[in-house]
């Protein structure tokens, strides 16, 4: 198998690499850019020294020649233009990009405020939320991988909200990010010293990934009320924590949300339930595909509170493509994802 | 005026210390410590380098004799045995541990897992929230000062809670602070690799601040009922952000949050509310004693975000101190608090 | 006293308008900016918020109305241009930037990579090293504030080097710094993601401080040879730790180094020496102007290691301009600047 | 091939773990713990969640039927007391610990203040610096491995002085460190407070790994000098850098340093050489077994400026404990070492 990068100047982009290069079924891992094309790879990433690649221009018939299977870590309008002329090529496309992830167009242009991609690409592309579209991905020619907060609120949310255990306009999420979500380029926002001993929070209600959440949920159980989301700003580099609040329904009769979650995510090799009274902190899903899930219920309240982390680059980016790439192309599914997270 | 403070060995006392030997009013700021009495304060704490101060061991006599005003940052049960010799003395007092801050015995029984107060010493305590107590404070022989969290949380719901404008049982506060607040006491909790690049969340729902913030709030408004609340720990040193989510009710005609807080706070010198679509980040009070508050509406949702951030030593413990002595005594109540916050 | 600031958006300007916005002999403190003018200053640093302050343009006529002494914190090359005109106009001037510490226009020109100043306008300058050239500063009307790394590796080498103790061709200086000496500027070299948990070695001998320690150390010592320097990259914001190794001469009698730097520094309220088997961490003066200095003889190898903390944006920039313009102008050397570091 | 590791709480056992309990030759992995034996793994070491591998006690015999080769990472003293009695049962050991690594007892004696092992225990003990020693490790029951700072120093000057290339007495070392050196338990010295955004010097001409440094420079070139050697303690987790500065000898003709340690490491896996001019930063080597190097020559000087990094955790412990596992076990060196590092 061989397969392409484009878009590998940024940290999603050289995650890829890494897990790919090192995959036991990839023969030749290829990575192509606009810009530096040429270029070794390790003048701009020097912890590759001795991988002795350069980049290569991105000419779309060679690329057809030379990979079957393309991913796509590009900024935002890149992946709309480039990936039509790949499908129609035969060459399968995993895009990490926010442009092919929600359905509707309308709803795509409100939140990100540029032109959606045409109708039929948009139905061409299969949500790559691994653990719950196991099935569309196995066969699908362009996944649109997950958003980093999608994946971790999705994952603490899928359970309860298919058993519609909870008031669906009670959701509110709160989530907390390390700053290489932010992605390589410079700016104020990710200087070390606006960063670091610091805590921002940004983009209150206004997240583009808030209507991602929505359209599964709403798909799940379509009685969910828009969500309150709010996005924090961590001073670390990976890593997503997304705390969660819902209030049950008061007929809901929950015995054990750990078992509840346990038995939904059994043949799921990347979920991790923690015991009740016990929460996942970041680090320890460092470095891995691992998203792990704490549970609360406060019956003062009769809120539960759901902690769900993952490694933003890795199950939120570049881990779970390469956990799609797996799934769509009929290797195991933990296959070159199969390590422990790296602690300390 | 000569002042004394007792626990002088943590984050909290040091702080005290840094503040009133530099204090226009104080003549002598004397430590005390039951551990290390004789020793030079500077072999514990170097960046006092130069301020030739020796602990003094704690003699309750003594003590009367030495100072007007005399601090307490001890562990927890400490206060309780010490202040009423000191009150009986005429030795005004401001506390900073948890000792004193709940009215109810049983409550305190409830969350701290230890025996209150006696009710007489309870009932003396002057629940020290500056900006809201200022009349109480004044007349003041005995402060409990309020805690880090409750600080943030109460400072940021005051102005809504008195006008009864949310709906009384949807209060989330999602809180978030840096390590200090932990003390300087060695444990893996605090150990470096376990901290640094990570998020941890801890006590949800279960935190002892819960019903001091409790507390507040149903004095302010009776029909509050009880809040969700998680806390988690950042990978820095000082600061606090309280994430405070609450639902208006249908009839709240608010035009104007911004203006409503301002008039709220309007003469508070250490509360600055900040522009709408605007909202503080820890470090833009660093080393400061304000309390910097941000304020959105999502009429998606019918909720508003609170975030309210504090110096969690200096206005979450320290400061507050200072600024509630500087009200007890008569001072303008910025001395010796007068400084911008360090940036970056 | 009115004073001026230009170059204000940077962390230097920002810190020497906290420190003499608070100063009690300073009546105003104007800021002026080329790029921003009119902006309220809080629009770029939210830490000042209630600060009121609005940028102003930079006319010299209206500066020379304006203030009595003006604070140069501008990039490579505009002191060189705009501080002659203040001269000719009595303003004092004191000047953060580089320009004009070098005596000789060839060797700036060697190291800085652009055009020296006019000579006249390097004589007139004085080079305010506050603890070794007090007397020049008194009387000067154009004072070239010292480097960071000068400043910290200065002040560690100057008692050994007036005794002419070590082998002059034997000073080998491994400096550290935080991310904030590199300015506010955003760059690659800055990104959280690339210094977080990171430690990098950057400019070997080539840093252009280099001469500007060699010009002070020959001045001392005409037979100094050229110094070893390197500079780390630290994961923190502020300070900087220079350490030292110099080989002692065979007939050097040094009884006690601490007694020797105590002695040469007894007149320096900022200077502080360690006690013997003691060494000063950066933290330790954090927020302050000290400069705090440890030392160690080994007599396996016949060398002291001197290890000298600051805080680079205070000793190490502003503080010093503070404590230069104290100096300058007959107050009181510690007037701004008396407060402990911030700990922890 | 079975494995065990004694002394798993800390972080150098953790990290065997991680990396034996994926290394494709290793059946089954072991772990013996004094202290907690009966407990679960996972619940001091969370990121584990899900290998359900539980403690078990320290029982010589058993362990001879358990395992082919047995890791320790015990704290000082205890392999002393440990290894004989596997030795005489033929169970290889490879042991982190510095018990052995001296081949001189009273050198032992002087640095680590206990009494050293039995001489023909040391005697037995190859010192498992992998790139220089690679064939006596082949055969070794007894494998001492290298400290942190003697592995990135040794690596950074092998080359050199087996050339005797520089002045004998002219070497120093300024070597910095991630917290995780200090091992998990919890003290002041590794609290966060006390060392985020802060910059230590420790241990100054006083380590122990001083004279397993000097061991093997004398190995190599008799005529080597003490050196001068410190340590600092950098805000992060992971990753040693060592600074080195050597003085060409007059007569030494070098053309190419970077050729030379090419040349030295050309079957070296995991040493690369960086171009001239560019220096290796920790985290380009973080969560890899890399000892990445970097070279400078300074003709103002005629000193040359080494840069050699590592992970401390890996290459400086449980990565190298591997390697010298694979080499000893006659498996491909790079065995379940084979990634790069992770970045960012």
């Amino acid at each position: 198998m061989r397969v392409g990068i484009v878009g590998s100047t940024g940290y999603g982009g050289v995650e890829i690499y890494r897990l790919l290069s090192k995959h036991k079924y990839v023969e030749e891992c290829i990575i192509y850019s606009s810009s530096e094309s040429g270029k070794l790879y390790e003048e701009s990433y020097p912890h590759l020294t001795g991988s002795h690649t350069h980049l290569k221009s991105i000419d779309v018939d060679q690329i057809e020649n030379d990979v079957d299977v393309l991913f796509l870590a590009t900024p935002p309008g890149v992946s709309t233009k480039l990936s039509p002329q790949f499908i129609e090529r035969s060459v399968k496309v995993i895009d990490l990009s926010g442009d092919l992830r929600l359905k509707s167009s309308h709803t795509y242009k409100n939140w990100y405020k540029r032109e959606a991609a045409p109708a039929d690409l948009l139905n061409e592309a299969v949500y790559g939320l691994c653990e719950v579209n196991h099935d569309q991905i196995q066969s699908a020619k362009f996944i649109a991988n997950p958003g980093c907060f999608p994946t971790a609120t999705l994952l603490g949310l899928a359970p309860l909200t298919k058993a519609k255990a909870y008031k669906e306009d009670s959701i509110i999420v709160d989530a907390k990010t390390g700053v290489s979500g932010a992605g390589r380029k410079a700016s104020l926002a990710t200087h070390f010293g606006e960063i670091n001993e610091n805590l921002k929070i940004y983009k209150v209600n206004e997240h583009q990934h808030i209507p991602e959440i929505e359209q599964s949920l709403t798909e799940w159980n379509q009685d969910v009320a828009p969500i309150t989301f709010s996005t924090h700003l961590i001073p670390m580099t990976r890593g997503i924590m997304s705390t969660i609040y819902v209030t049950l329904k008061k007929e809901s009769q929950i015995n054990s949300l750990k078992e509840m979650y346990e038995a939904y995510y059994e043949k799921s090799p990347f979920v991790r339930i923690r015991p009740i009274g016990s929460y996942p902190a970041t680090k320890e899903v460092f470095g891995s595909n691992y998203c792990d899930i704490g549970l609360a219920y406060d019956d003062r309240t009769g809120r539960v509170t759901i902690v769900s982390v993952i490694d933003n680059l890795l199950k939120g980016a570049a881990g779970q493509a390469v956990q799609n790439f797996n799934i769509q192309n009929g290797y195991e599914e933990i296959t070159g994802l199969d390590s422990y997270p790296v602690y300390p």
